[in-house]
């Protein structure tokens, strides 16, 4: 089933066809506070014009895990609006503001809260919305699977049990937003992960086994990504992007 | 603000990136009753997997219309579940069943009315489920856009006057949930598109003068679509996709 919604509650979910990224408007209809989860560069300005088609401020942009598929649209969010950036302190990034674990991000009368959740990346949290049955999970918990964990010291034994130990803790009903989909999926539950994930049903050790047996190719964003991510977007952006 | 979601209502939408398509699971959580709207060709296997993974079963695989860039994914579907292909009589295509102007699609306890909104095609509806002030606008109605009509015995002042006496007179909150979207948005509300469509905002002949100026190039999948969609993919496939 369904989560109701509040009605104060906007949401809308974007997609960045490039890297296959998913973004998160989420904003309180009366007090107009609105947050922005896992923009992208490219995007920004799209995002900044429905933040104002939608009548709302926007207050943070912010990211789940200094990724490096993309670049965030955090920095030109700030050149946009007056948003303040957001990204946990595990990630080694520089934001305005940093998160950790049990941190709450308020949107007028919304509470995002931070779990943190690393194993992709050290920095990695997920971001729960318990009044609304929502959660943001990064590439920490993807539809049908996870984020590679051999990259920006990932563990897999970190992923595996903070996926379980915490995102899978969640009611079952509630609804996962991961940072991207392959194939078209825009949204699972923690009742489905649980019995359908091809990767996390497993045990501990057939986990880490399928993850260090992969053989994925070398991210091809990584080496433009992660300096540019590392300043939220701001500063060592690649010569296209400079403007 | 957000309409309140029942909570034995099962929805998600999902995305085709060739043609930039989206098809949409609606499904009732008790009676396990559930319908696809605008399913496509490739997608077939992944539509049937979320169904049973969700544990529904899928009575009807529907069709906002005779589309021109997509092969619809109804006839895979019928071969792969017991669904039953819904088309409107006016779009001339084959079906199991035939709806027109005000009939009701049950699933559960769930239904879905039709409105005839024809003008990018003869043969469209949108399909509107009040309790969860939901419309599926199918090509009529884009966000921040609309449908061509330069083909498919397309008509703009049908367009316009079926968009403003129909869709736009759904409640402002309502959602729309259209076929299409190249931007990375996936839903838009009667309020928003009332407010900034920058075409249907503007008056009938400025309308229908936007619409005949377009100069789009010819639909690069409509020699194939087309007489395949006829037969709602049942017959008439290109030889690429015959099994
Ligand atoms: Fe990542
Ligand atoms: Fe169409």
């Amino acid at each position: 089933g369904h989560a109701t919604m509040a009605s104060n509650f906007v949401f809308r979910q974007l997609f960045d066809t490039k890297s296959s990224t998913y973004t998160y408007l989420l904003g309180d209809a009366e007090s107009k506070d609105a947050v922005l989860i896992d923009p992208v560069i490219e995007h920004a300005k799209r995002d900044a014009q429905l933040v104002k088609d939608l009548n709302l401020n926007l207050k943070f942009a912010i990211n789940t895990h200094m990724h490096a598929d993309h670049i965030t649209g955090t920095g030109e969010l700030k050149k946009l609006t007056n948003c303040k950036s957001v990204i946990s302190k595990a990630s080694g990034a520089k934001a305005d503001i940093h998160i950790d674990e049990s941190d709450v991000i308020e949107f007028g009368t919304h509470k995002l809260r931070v779990f943190s959740t690393p194993g992709h990346t050290n920095g990695c949290v997920t971001y729960y919305i318990p009044e609304q049955g929502m959660a943001f999970t990064g590439d920490a918990l993807l539809i049908r699977g996870c984020g590679r964990t051999d990259f920006q010291e990932g563990n897999s034994t970190n992923l595996y049990e903070n996926v379980h130990g915490k995102i899978f803790s969640l009611p079952d009903e509630t609804i996962l937003y991961p940072a991207h989909d392959y194939k078209g999926m825009m949204s699972t539950t923690v009742d489905e992960e649980k019995r359908l994930n091809p990767r996390l049903t497993k045990s501990l050790s057939e986990f880490v086994e399928i993850m260090e047996n992969l053989n994925l190719a070398y991210p091809k964003m990584i080496d433009k990504a992660l300096p540019a991510n590392k300043a939220c977007g701001l500063y060592d952006l690649p010569e296209e992007y400079q403007t």
